[in-house]
């Protein structure tokens, strides 16, 4: 354990109540407990900090324990904690023992019992991040070009890297993931023969999907050049590369006129600076009379940016938007018309869940391909993510839309969920008919 | 026919084209023909300008013919369409031949193609109107205290005035108004014994049913009088007045705490200047563990005010919200999340189209409990109306939400489409479980 050998006071606290080297550091360390507890909230957690002291919750047997290394750590965390904990998780100053999954759900619980009354914080700055194209590409290298190799380790058979849709909470991933697919499909009322078009395609697994299983035509853009390359690769592999095609081009460049405008996982990374774009581009290759869109994206309750630590490790100029913010920046200046919006975050976290278990057998593999400290930064990435999503502080919305006037809108869902709960796989309804109010008019 | 004598010719016409009195009317109403087409749409309508020309449509034969009376109500309607044509149509200055539905429909279809690729009007300020408690009372006893006997002619036996839920679309309103009540119930996943507080409760059948079929308690507000009388005169007749209080009072007066909060047709009414004070409402009485919320409100795409005329003759202070309105101000404030957002106008237009058949075969009554203009001023609104949420003028949202840290959001929406399409009465689904994903942690 690396000791800090001389460590300020706060300025608060009277020298005088400094005296030997022996009561000094205790002093500091019980100091800075309090402050800890409020930012963890309620999990019984034992700290341990620089081995100067030891606190045992209050309440019951310690489910986790955090060991904070040094003061100068502990005095990070109480200047910056969203950017600081995940800094000195991957440099391993910081360290936990036990449940990491309840540590930050706590966390995420006391964070929203403070923000319970209180005013809405003014747009982040971080929200209106100019994504232009080259920045988005740059974004969109960091995180999505780390090799496929890496995904294939904890990702479903499919590399699916969005949110799966479990019929019920114990399907597998991999079913979970196809039923999701399936969903969207449905959700669109994809007919045979339609266009369809995907902004920000991953490694092509809906794209595929739609055209296997529900005989459209698909355009896929990405920008990804790692994820385009297997796209590609599958398409041809499974004889579907005259239906599918995938350009490697940001979704400022979709051309063309579709039925149906879908983009899964995409939205968060575009930034409030380029949702008008986004409406621009919809409005612009959606057909006005047969089409339909939808989106699916990463969203808050409120405004607010995303966790400083994700956007510098993980996901940088990404942006969670709230629905208002979509409506209003992408939706209202076409008169897009919302058909139908589904909170799925409970079925992200078990994603996430999953994922992570996947993750964790794989660990010793993630450190040989990267590090110690990417491992345990991708470990916290997926932990706090599913944290987030459990407490309700990061939506999953499922936004389905139709341009200003077409009739596109269903007579109702229900024929959305024939034959969801059976178990096992979900079929694919292949040109949903509307049961209830006839076809379309 | 009551003929003009003397009109002015229009600024931009050159007195010198006018002539002979026989030849000067016909010229002012060819051209005023082009301005009345470009507002009539692409509707086969029958011009007839005060006897002085008859104008064919220019293509097929004619489904609807339009009798404008005299130069100056062509006038008026040049001057402001929206406001004249309902105010000439209630006096009988322009009257309407064949298919009137056909004619709102294509008025609202032309408008909808002027405005798209168009900038988002400023928030009208008619929205901002300021519904105090005492014009709120005002603009409710206007609309809603017209006496029971006059509902009762057009709705249905229970007297729901707001759009209906058909699982097909050839359900009776009878059917499609109890499934709405269900839908209802099953979208806030209503469990006995709860305690449920609705805002706006019209003559209380969704309170009832929720009591009656769902066994929870229930606490209801309304200010119009005729309206409360009705409703606890049921309770009483029906044995349901222990579990279900029925309280004269505004929304703003709403004190308790309740598992639910629901809200059926009441939005609308409220006005944009005190949505701040509905959510403030909302989150005083709303449990925050185990509580859910449901607004069922008359929408729009883009914000925009209610059209001057139902405005004046039928709804005042109505105002029809955006989504982004509605969260911004609403549920942001709170951070209430999101679960589920359904869009039903094709069902409003469906019940609009029933009440208003119910409301012809009538008519003679209501002329007789009135007058020709009442009668005529009801006739072009459930027309308008229908007209309006069949071309997507206006929307009917349903949007369920909970409050920001609860965890009352269903794992699937699935149940929720259980035996809604085997026809016939839709059954009522008692304490729902979450059959997909395990009770509510």
């Amino acid at each position: 354990m690396a000791r800090e050998s001389s460590v300020d006071h706060p300025a608060d606290l009277p020298a005088s109540r400094s005296s030997d080297e022996g009561t000094r550091r205790p002093r500091l360390a019980r100091w800075m407990v309090s402050g800890l507890r409020h930012y963890l909230g309620d999990t019984p957690v034992r700290l341990d900090l620089w081995g100067a002291l030891i606190d045992e919750p209050r309440e019951g047997p310690a489910l986790v324990s955090v060991r904070i290394r040094s003061p100068r750590v502990a005095l990070q965390l109480a200047y910056n904690p969203w950017l600081h904990f995940g800094e000195a998780y991957m440099r391993g100053d910081l360290d936990v023992e036990g449940d990491l999954l309840a540590l930050l759900t706590g966390i995420y619980r006391a964070a929203i019992s403070r923000s319970v009354g209180r005013p809405v914080v003014e747009r982040a700055s971080t929200g209106l991040t100019r994504n232009t194209m080259p920045r988005s590409r740059a974004n969109v290298h960091h995180h999505y070009d780390l090799g496929n190799d890496f995904y294939r380790l904890w990702l479903d058979r499919d590399l699916v890297y969005t949110c799966a849709y479990f019929p019920t909470s114990e399907a597998p991933l991999e079913e979970a993931q196809e039923a999701k697919l399936e969903y969207v499909c449905r959700k669109l009322r994809l007919e045979p023969g339609e266009h369809v078009v995907e902004a920000g395609c991953g490694w092509g697994a809906l794209a595929l999907y739609m055209a296997r299983r529900h005989r459209v035509k698909v355009t896929a853009f990405n920008i990804s050049t790692e994820q385009i390359a297997y796209a590609r690769a599958r398409a041809r592999a499974e004889g579907l590369d005259r239906q599918v095609e995938f350009v490697e081009a940001d979704y400022r460049m979709i051309d063309g006129r579709y039925d149906a405008f879908v983009s899964i996982g995409m939205l968060e990374h575009v930034g409030l600076a380029r949702f008008a774009a986004l409406g621009d581009v919809i409005a612009r290759v959606l057909d006005p009379v047969t089409g339909r869109g939808l989106l699916h994206f990463i969203g808050r309750d409120r405004p607010g940016a995303l966790n400083p630590w994700i956007r510098r490790r993980i996901f940088p100029g990404a942006y969670p938007p709230t629905l208002s913010e979509v409506f209003t920046r992408v939706f209202e200046p076409h008169g897009f018309s919302v058909s139908d919006v589904e909170n799925l975050r409970r079925h992200y976290a078990l994603t996430l869940g999953q994922w992570r278990a996947r993750y964790e057998r794989a660990a010793d593999t993630v450190r040989a391909m990267f590090d110690e400290a990417f491992t345990r930064a991708w470990r916290l990435y997926l932990a706090g993510s599913e944290a987030a999503f459990l407490t309700g502080s990061l939506q999953l919305f499922q936004v389905v839309f139709t341009p200003r006037g077409s009739d596109r809108l269903p007579w109702t869902r229900a024929d959305v969920y024939r034959g969801m709960h059976v178990g096992g796989a979900v079929p694919a309804l292949v040109g949903l008919p509307d049961p209830a109010g006839g076809r379309y008019p």
